[in-house]
């Protein structure tokens, strides 16, 4: 059996970018897994737990054979870091990224793409992979993290079928189930499922008396438990979908003020009525 | 060694009863531990899993041995069943519950032990022992449950020293960390670090698109977790604690407040303090 693809460049490997080489490397779905990054302890840890077969911290070097090239980011970035490896990749390259909002991300790749006076190779495809942890870091990289999880892809109407193709057989080889959205329908239900909870996490975790901290039980460390992320990639993400996120955030309230109009009534009623309404829609994911 | 209880009698064998047992005779803490319940099938399945060493349908054949007395018992029901036991139990039983709200209970307990005719047995002290799970029944328990997580006694000023003493101890004995607070100091704390973390996961679970369920990941899921919770029981304890819950409520709608009008006007730097603060306090509690 040869492999999928002979050169796989990873910029960024940290928990996600990790995860994606242990899973190429471990399924041998490629033969080389180049580890891009500027910090040399960084891609020594990835070499170390064989996340990556080779590592540079040179952009020009890293992608030079590579077929695949996924950028790991964070989401202001990922837009300059596509213009810089589309000048120096291969023509064929399959680029793309997994970063949590895509509408700004693709416009600013597609603009890149028409405004330059260089010509650009590879073709890029966004992605967000539904995974990740309030865990950052290569040495909590998982080659397990994608299973069963979802994978948006997020095509334009300029986007190969080939590519899409590609990148679907891509997150399919480690465990995912793919779903394509346009970049708006992906930044609008990410919001949604994403964003919205991660608020929701930070603002319960921000208004705790930290006095109470002790008691906590697993009630408070699970609905919490996503507020431990990176403060910064989450400020980005908030600003860049901010337009998504609002009018979830305020159905959100809506909801909330049923809850508290029951509970300041002491209506047990609509208290039975809207807590078997939220059991029901958890019930139907799963652990 | 001799076991610190002879017999321990548990009434509602489900997940906090069911990890009580196991946990007690895992450790050879007590020589019996007799299940109590009305379903035949949850006993037998109690014993099959070696979480009791006996069962019984009958309060009063289940109760006559035992040195402790732990009822597991939904909220709306623990003071009756106290009650029931006290008539029948031996004179030296402590007796202690595991409900998640406090105040009511222990108030409707001292005030059948003032109004009653006939004399009743035992000491009881309240216990809420800040762990569990949104899953139910005996198939779920653990011995080790209550490691690490903390207990709440609530003990009153008539509470016999000796008693408080001796349930810090079982506790303590099945690995928990034990806090003593008045009932109403307890039901304004778990309303903040319990009541409240369940409300909003359940309203965020609530809010959410179906639609938009297959791409939930993990930030929803951990979010949400435990509003698949029994609703039957959750109810009881939002409308008991009602009066706790609704300041910690307006204090949470506060702080999201915060983050809506950060959302709103794009302020960079007020998303990235509120999201600092949230990561803060999370952090300084741990997986």
């Amino acid at each position: 059996m040869t492999a999928a693809w002979d050169t796989v460049a990873i910029l960024g490997v940290g928990l996600i970018g990790g995860s994606i080489g242990l899973g190429l490397l471990e399924r041998g779905l490629s033969r080389r897994v180049v580890g891009i990054g500027r910090r040399p302890v960084a891609l020594r840890s990835a070499l170390r737990r064989r996340a990556i077969t080779a590592s540079t911290t040179e952009i020009a070097r890293g992608v030079a054979d590579a077929d695949l090239i996924v950028v790991c980011t964070p989401v202001d970035m990922v837009a300059e870091h596509v213009a810089a490896i589309r000048r120096v990749c291969r023509p064929d390259a399959i680029i793309t990224d997994v970063g949590s909002t895509k509408a700004s991300i693709v416009a600013a790749i597609a603009d890149a793409g028409k405004a330059g006076s260089e010509p650009l190779h590879g073709q890029f495809l966004g992605s967000h992979p539904m995974a990740g942890s309030e865990k950052t870091g290569v040495r909590f990289a998982d080659a397990s993290l994608f299973q069963g999880r979802a994978v948006i892809l997020t095509p334009t109407p300029d986007t190969p079928a080939t590519v899409q193709r590609r990148l679907t057989r891509f997150w399919r080889s480690l465990g995912a189930r793919v779903v394509a959205l346009s970049p708006e329908e992906h930044d609008r239900s990410v919001a949604a499922i994403s964003h919205l909870p991660h608020l929701v996490a930070s603002a319960l975790a921000a208004s705790t008396d930290g006095g109470q901290l002790p008691l906590a039980g697993g009630g408070w460390r699970d609905t919490t438990r996503v507020a431990a992320g990176d403060a910064e990639l989450w400020r980005q993400i908030f600003l860049d979908n901010r337009q998504a996120l609002l009018p979830c955030l305020d159905r959100f309230l809506n909801k909330l003020d049923e809850f508290r109009v029951a509970v300041r009534d002491g209506d047990s009623a609509a208290l039975r009525r809207l807590l078997e309404a939220g059991k029901e829609i958890r019930d139907a994911v799963g652990n």
